[in-house]
């Protein structure tokens, strides 16, 4: 028996929030797709309105949203791919909606190699990622000519010290660039605290952003040694960008 | 005597090069635009297909290729500030088209800062960076769950070593993730020897794509030991990335 595969997965990056920061390829993807799994990063909840702007033809498109899946976390991430696999496979064209870029802490790459693995044909779309975004929407930029020449993205999700941490905090403190961190609310004591016992200067310039580029956008600037402090009196919340640099004294 | 500014500028990330990876934001602000400075990073030379494919209306828009300005790279920036306020002041809206992210090492925030001084009102939109795009459009995700936590974007104009430099490389060896040097070709040579002096592993996957998203991409995979022979051997030019770290040997 043969199985013949027609259907196609493009995992699209939705950008950072703002329903127009996605790409023109990839409100052309959400136009043509059959099936859109969404959640509640990026512009998973104003799929119509892209659709409305670029014109997209009227057609049945069934908007599965991925973060009601039921379960843990991570049988979720199994019943996404599940999903993609299997519709792709009934012929449709499918389109994985994704907060900011799709290979930034976004489990993209997994996703394309479960697709991969099953001998379903899967394309990625670059979005415009929150960790350089976000900072911008507050009026902070990751580089300043004469100021930095590089930037850090660096996950919080796990906290320093934490056996299961790919990241050297203390090397990262003396690099000399910006540090941007996405997934890092609830670590952001530790996170600062390992950064100053390596070395950075504790006036260093830190802001956090909650909902950036969204309506709701909320930011608090302060320095490394107060940015916990300040993130908890303002409740800053997850999702969640902070910065810390001198770029986040800038402007 | 008071002067009225009725014009705006707006800085619009243009993406890694593809048209079509313009967000519909800049693709808005194109259409909008009275005046467009743009060079041959991004989508420069591909406005009329943007507009196109937005449905802009008919207009007068005056393009100025700001990559043609004469005397010496830093005048050409001064030039380029010059004009934005020019127009702004003679009532125009705006447009400086810009490779990647505006804030990207894109002097992006030099132009702002130069509008605001000025008092010129000037706006940005966020661009899908290159340090990100370029790899995912050689197959190569920047992160990868269980693989890194973290990458670090780092302008190689500026050779380790130098006294002009601003990062640690020897730090920036030991924390862990993913590397992802831009402008970086010519001291491609020096930056993978300043690594592995600090104890990254000469085995390191490495991998470097030259005009990526076009139609021209080419790369070529290595280790961090033989990157540069490897980018010579394929005359890799800029505009290039290159990409240190485990994501650059998966898939």
């Amino acid at each position: 028996m043969t199985r013949t595969t027609t259907g196609t997965v493009t995992l699209v990056g939705g950008g950072p929030g703002a329903w127009d920061l996605i790409t023109l390829r990839g409100a052309r993807a959400l136009a043509d797709a059959d099936v859109i799994l969404a959640d509640h990063l990026g512009p998973g909840e104003e799929i119509d309105r892209i659709l409305a702007e670029v014109g997209a033809p009227e057609k049945e498109r069934e908007i599965i949203d991925v973060a009601k899946l039921p379960y843990g976390r991570q049988v979720a991430q199994e019943e996404t791919n599940r999903l993609l696999v299997e519709h792709a496979r009934a012929g449709k064209t499918v389109v994985r909606l994704k907060g900011g870029d799709p290979y930034v802490f976004g489990r993209g790459f997994e996703e394309l190699q479960h697709c991969a693995a099953a001998g379903v044909e899967c394309h990625s779309v670059p979005g415009v990622t929150s960790a350089v975004s976000v900072p911008a929407a507050a009026g902070v930029p990751v580089t300043h000519r004469g100021v930095v020449h590089s930037f850090t993205v660096v996950s919080g999700h796990v906290a320093p010290g934490d056996e299961r941490s790919l990241v050297d905090w203390s090397a990262l403190a003396r690099v000399g660039g910006t540090i941007v961190v996405i997934m890092g609310v609830r670590h952001a004591r530790a996170i600062a605290a390992a950064l100053v016992a390596a070395g950075l200067d504790p006036a260093t310039p830190a802001i956090a952003i909650q909902e950036g580029t969204l309506s709701g956008q909320v930011s608090v600037r302060a320095t490394v040694a107060t940015l916990a402090d300040e993130m908890e009196r303002a409740e800053i919340a997850s999702p969640a960008v902070y910065v810390i640099g001198e770029v986040a004294g800038l402007g």
